[in-house]
């Protein structure tokens, strides 16, 4: 991951900046109002809606407005989207492992919670003791320009950049909205790459290592939907307001995870996402006994 | 419908106000920073976040503060949740039509995009010319206090009101939430009447007419989850936030809506939403083939 990649973090208490080496230069600067207007939008989202004008005026890193990254603790790179849409069935060998029948074509899109985000260290919980949760890893855009019904052609260019998520999922008969959007269940980060500089959307290896053992491994080339058709499809749907977030759907290698489990999901150019899980020992779970 | 109600407008650009008689009442002054501050969350939701302290300072109306009802532009109560969540088979006789052997136990909850809302008076556009739409009538809650993991004795102290919601539901097999997230499908309104005001919210009778015909009628008490289960059980999946819309469930008769239709839900001392529906005419849905 070489220095000329434009890696924008949300950190500390909502803050924004950029990562060079290994230092976090501030951008609140660059923000009307700074970070001092109570009740907005995250930094992020402001950030990201000026980012045509801003990105001319980057500070270079100094002492007095930058910090080690080591030092920072970072948030969910946009800690507030308007919406997290995901994708179920978008890579042929995970249909194939689920046994379905049906993909992005006959299932379209779902919603993840916003309040399910996690930043990159934090920690799954699992909610009961009866339920399988598996990981899912995978690539996620974020909206950079307000998109509605914008074409195949015109799709990437409402994108803002891309950065790593895990679609953390509660297998079982409950709508999906319910089964991936538990609190912490959608980890995002570390950054966002901005799209200018993440390379070809549809060219990025994803490898989601769970312990130490990989478990999924594939390139983008091989969704179903391209990011591109993604985007245009869901603003066909619903309007994509800027730091929107669209996961892109997970491959073949879906499993388990349990208290205590390291996982990560690394994807080329644009960098790697580390979680732990661990338990919330709530007991059984309130809903879906009749189906199982 | 009495004076005695104190309901709730988000009106014109973003204002906020409370409706008496005819007029309606500016209280943009009880807000820090009032309407100036910029990419700020809606006022409606500054309002409900500081309501303890703002409803006992009210002003009066007055022919400076006040304007007509009848002059105003209504938006949604809430025009920009976090998120919004909805009940899936949530009254025994809806489950029967649907012919369906699951209810909300089994299901959960899935979510709405909030870019589908639309204003008291708005009009519902259909997507396509292949797919069946329906109307569907309900009680919406709006969360008052941030609400994570509360029992249902504490859940209803969460809401801060009621407001009437349809969730227009496009048939098929996609996922629930593109099948209701399109833009225009969350009509609510045409304000919030808070719930101490509200009456019992188990004993809300509703009704929801097309063209003049009498659809659904329905008592909030035939709920198979009531509002105070529902707002707990939520609460235990994702944190809800001030603002927060859940859409409770629909009763039996649901129905096919086409352009020119005029749709009203009616809820007892709360108020009557109404819309209307035209046709987007983009041809045929691109999803959802294999399954018709």
């Amino acid at each position: 991951m070489g220095e000329v990649l434009m890696r924008l973090v949300t950190y500390d208490d909502g803050r924004v900046g950029y990562v060079t080496g290994d230092r976090v230069v501030d951008l609140g600067g660059l923000l009307v109002g700074g970070y001092t207007v109570p009740g907005t939008k995250s930094a992020m989202r402001r950030l990201l809606e000026r980012w045509d004008q801003v990105r001319k005026a980057l500070p270079a890193p100094a002492p007095t407005n930058s910090v080690p990254l080591a030092s920072v603790r970072l948030g969910p790179p946009v800690p507030d989207p308007t919406k997290i849409v995901a994708a179920p069935v978008n890579y042929r060998d995970h249909r194939s492992e689920m046994a379905m029948t049906v993909d992005i074509s006959d299932l379209a899109v779902f919603l993840k919670a916003p309040s399910s985000l996690l930043p990159h260290g934090g920690v799954v919980r699992l909610p009961y003791s009866d339920r399988r949760v598996d990981q899912e890893g995978e690539l996620a855009a974020v909206i950079g320009r307000r998109a509605h019904r914008v074409s195949e052609a015109d799709a990437l260019g409402h994108v803002a950049g891309y950065t790593a998520c895990l679609d953390i999922t509660m297998r079982g008969g409950e709508d999906r909205s319910t089964r991936k959007s538990f609190d912490t269940f959608t980890p995002l980060g570390p950054w966002l790459v901005t799209a200018d500089e993440a390379g070809p959307c549809d060219d990025v290896d994803l490898e989601c290592v769970v312990n130490g053992e990989i478990r999924q491994k594939t390139n983008t080339r091989s969704l179903i939907w391209g990011v591109a058709k993604l985007v245009s499809y869901v603003s066909s749907v619903m309007t994509l307001e800027v730091g929107d977030v669209i996961a892109t759907g997970t491959p073949a290698g879906v499993g388990p995870i349990a208290a205590g489990d390291e996982i990560t999901v690394t994807l080329s150019r644009i960098g790697t996402l580390a979680v732990t899980v661990a338990s919330d020992e709530r007991g059984p779970s309130p809903t879906g006994t009749r189906r199982r």
